[in-house]
């Protein structure tokens, strides 16, 4: 499959987390035997603050191997990872990360810090970003102008 | 109790995490109403890139109280935050960080990053590094040389 099919997995994702009452972010984890992991971003149903898309994806697919490295895996995601999501990653060994749109309040990817180019860490995916960007970006506009409609009309 | 007794709690359990053949990182947490959360860093034995020992105490904490955030919590741990550590502890609200021992390597508080005191993020948590270091510090050297001359034997 293509880098837009399964970014499109990963909206349908962001749109199950929106459903929810959730920042609607969704992740897709490809693993080298193609098996695949979805997930959105679910922090407050779960009650778990590090419960974003990627780290729910990240997580289920350790589990699942047996193993605490994902190496040869690619990451879909939505929304530049954040910090604790980049992170994540690093220590997972994913080896290419593929995002839809920039986070310029939290992306540690480009945005706001650059960690997953950082020599000094020991590990340096590939990265891919832009992919079906208006469509994530949309999304999380629509979330949030709801929400606000919402926190007017209560 | 005082600052060293929860950092002494915290290098209990990094000691557990030696002696499981994880990296020796231990972490304690401590909500308003003094509940206490202690784990050790343990991604090879639970299969998960993402069980450092904090993200493992914010977990069970969130867990424990139904809540993504734990506002007036306070957070112990033996080594300086990587930035997935630091990145869950801005999104869990936590209120104040005290560590052991620096990490030149990964550390996200001061190291290399200084996450934590970034005003751009929406929460900077009140930090006090150093306590208890040495112990801490003299714990992983042990680990490491240990691990090295295993290496040479096998």
């Amino acid at each position: 499959m293509s880098d837009h099919k399964y970014m499109q997995m990963a909206l349908a994702q962001a749109e199950l987390a929106a459903q929810a009452g959730e920042v609607p972010v969704g992740a897709v984890l490809v693993l080298r035997n193609g098996r695949l992991f979805a997930s959105h971003n679910a922090p407050i149903s779960l009650h778990d603050a590090s419960a974003h898309a990627e780290m729910r994806v990240i997580r289920n697919a350790c589990a699942a191997t047996g193993n605490y490295r994902l190496t040869d895996s690619t990451l879909y995601v939505t929304l530049e990872p954040c910090a604790m999501c980049a992170g994540a990653i690093i220590h997972a060994r994913i080896k290419r990360v593929v995002y839809a749109a920039d986070d310029p309040k939290t992306g540690a990817v480009t945005s706001l810090y650059q960690l997953l180019s950082d020599k000094r860490l020991n590990h340096q995916p590939e990265i891919t970003g832009g992919v079906l960007a208006e469509t994530a970006g949309a999304l999380l506009k629509q979330f949030f102008r709801e929400r606000r409609k919402r926190g007017k009309a209560q």
